[in-house]
């Protein structure tokens, strides 16, 4: 059904002034500790508990049942994007999410400062995951030393400790190379590699681009090499603008979510400073209500928590996010729907394709037994067990901006 | 996987004697009053509620999720079709609903008699709903004017009170034209455009006959000019006897039904009178029973009354079919299924993207908590939450019709 769902949406949906917004806190989804209890179901959360019991609960598969997603696709789901049709690379997410414009030739990659041994073989692919500001500095003296290779313009820009964004702006580039990254220590750089006849300039610019930063960081250290990954150009997704009739903003503050935000026509609001900013997000968010119709407002921490184990601090972000939840309802959205993009249980200290709780408060719901906003809760709630990227046409009919499909 | 599921139901449906019932409590979803109760909830049922117990329940999404389906989509859904795939137009659906006959190169359009003034612009797009009557008298008025127009013949038929049915037969005729209602008053009457290269000649033919009408009505009131929509052919979709080797039979009183169950193959049994009917409809049913495998039993108050706005109503509507329930059951049919084609919640006075209780009655069901026959109840139920285009599969299984797929 979904090849045509986007289109059926796009003719369907109107502009209205009520109000959507999209909470996710990422990651959210757990698995049960010792104690049996996951952290949603460990955490206090009042306010959560209270719009649980006159909200519709349910549960998402992000992508398919048994598919772990990564961020990208996770994000999509929730957007309203099938995630197996439309695909952003990692590149693009990277130079969208540092605020980069990228042309539709244009091909992008996402890099790692990484550290060689004399004989050249990756020792750590991180190099120690070095602060933000020698990146900052190491992308300077990349880019003094080039600027253009073969008529391609070489941009270079650091995100965040060592992972940083190279931009090839020119004709003639196809976005299919291989990886350089071995994935593994011990071995070497893995050449560029054009993965189809297409993309033979980007491959031949890129080796030549590696080349000289192997000069340039020669004598640096631990960053004396680099790795790239992720080749790739602009997606031809359509925006939420054209399909919604929306104008989505988003606040996010983690590179990546910013780009996958851009990607798909939303305007990310401006942050200051760098990290979770939970207490500044929330304010963006009250600054910015009356001038979208729809807002993104994503909450990174509980992702990360999952992703190093940290079941009590997990908690503590739940928590901390149940604390600030009674200001984003005092702006009283007419569709609120809270979930996550994929599940990151603690116990696996990763990602995982569990189903993903969702909570929706919106005019129109029908009877819900669910008393809390947990993954056993959501198990019994009336919006059963769905895909991510149905929310997006459910919130839409919420809000009363869906007319009716056929006569 | 809705691409291939009618192929594969076509390779495994047999012939047997077993016999379906459905029956469609039209726009049944609802949503709670003030008391916390829909009209289900709130209806005495003792028939349908002893059925329940025995049944398996579940709740399904006509379309997709967020999706309000018209009453075309909405019964395809219910016939096994995948209503984002398949697309009935109005003028199909109201041409075939009054018993025209339509050939593979007509062009079918819904009309309505309205109300221009002096200048022309459109003050009542309905006319004052004039009687069924007059607008008979009207049809045959422009019917005596204009019999044929560049070789193409012409037919205008009354449905009930404003609204006609326009028919073209003949060579090279595209159904791609657009309405020529303005869909507000205070507008011009819209030109018919042809949307595409084929479609010329049909909107060439449209607008000659919008220029007789207009001069045959003009001493008319208050039906004093036509608005036409939904122009379109008969669509390319494979019949129920194709697909699932039925002898399906119709009982419905209202065009439009009638009209979807001829485009799928349907006889549609001869009902005297109008409206609703529900006596008539039944004794038509007990009469026809033992002539078809298949019977489609069509109930609209229901979904008038959700229209109105009327609660009390759509109970008591209920409660009347709750009536006369046990002569259905009294047939014994194989399997039965009770269900809707969408929601019309009395709040919303319109057709909604709310699921629809589905109620199963057959053999070999498995363990079902459903007491009643309720929104919530079906929340509950074993059949969980699906597609109404999955409900025919579903029969057939029970009713013993589908063969085993693969080895």
């Amino acid at each position: 059904m979904d090849t045509i769902i986007l289109d059926i949406l796009k003719d369907i949906s109107v502009k209205t002034d009520s109000k959507i917004v999209l909470v996710v806190l990422d990651g959210i989804g757990d698995l049960p500790n010792e104690k049996g209890l996951t952290p949603l179901e460990s955490a206090t959360t009042p306010n959560l508990d209270r719009l649980a019991v006159n909200s519709a609960l349910g549960l998402m598969d992000p992508i398919y049942p048994g598919i772990t997603p990564g961020s990208g696709p996770g994000h999509l789901g929730l957007f309203g994007y099938n995630p197996l049709r439309y695909w952003i690379g990692r590149g693009v997410l990277s130079a969208l999410g540092i605020g980069l414009e990228m042309g539709p030739n244009d091909v992008a990659a996402r890099g790692n400062f990484c550290t060689v041994d004399s004989s050249g073989k990756v020792v750590d692919r991180r190099a120690g995951r070095i602060p933000t500001e020698l990146n900052a500095k190491l992308c300077e003296k990349i880019s003094s030393a080039v600027q253009e290779i073969d008529g391609v313009k070489i941009t270079v820009r650091p995100e965040e400790e060592h992972r940083f964004v190279l931009l090839l702006s020119g004709e003639g580039l196809g976005p299919h190379v291989s990886d350089t990254d071995p994935q593994k220590t011990g071995l070497l750089p893995l050449d560029p590699v054009a993965l189809d006849e297409s993309s033979k300039k980007t491959a031949e610019v890129v080796k030549k681009f590696i080349d000289i930063v192997k000069e340039v960081l020669k004598d640096e250290h631990p960053a004396n090499m680099v790795l790239l990954r992720g080749f790739d150009k602009l997606p031809n997704i359509p925006s939420m603008r054209e399909i919604y009739k929306l104008n989505p903003g988003a606040v996010a503050s983690y590179p990546m979510y910013k780009g996958i935000a851009r990607v798909v026509g939303m305007e990310v609001l401006k942050l200051e400073g760098h990290g979770e900013l939970l207490e500044e997000k929330i304010a963006l968010f009250e600054d910015n209500f009356d001038k979208y119709d729809y807002i993104f407002l994503h909450i990174k921490k509980t992702d990360s928590y999952g992703e190093d184990g940290n079941f009590e601090s997990k908690v503590h972000q739940i928590e901390a996010f149940d604390a600030v939840l009674p200001r984003i309802l005092d702006k009283k959205p007419d569709v609120l729907a809270i979930t996550g993009d994929h599940s990151t249980p603690c116990v696996l200290k990763a990602h995982s394709w569990h189903p993903v709780p969702v909570l929706l408060s919106a005019p129109y719901l029908r009877y819900d037994p669910c008393e809390r906003f947990t993954e056993k809760e959501a198990l019994k709630g009336s919006l059963g067990r769905m895909y991510s990227m149905q929310l997006m046409p459910l919130m839409m009919a919420h809000a009363g901006k869906l007319k009716k499909y056929g006569a």
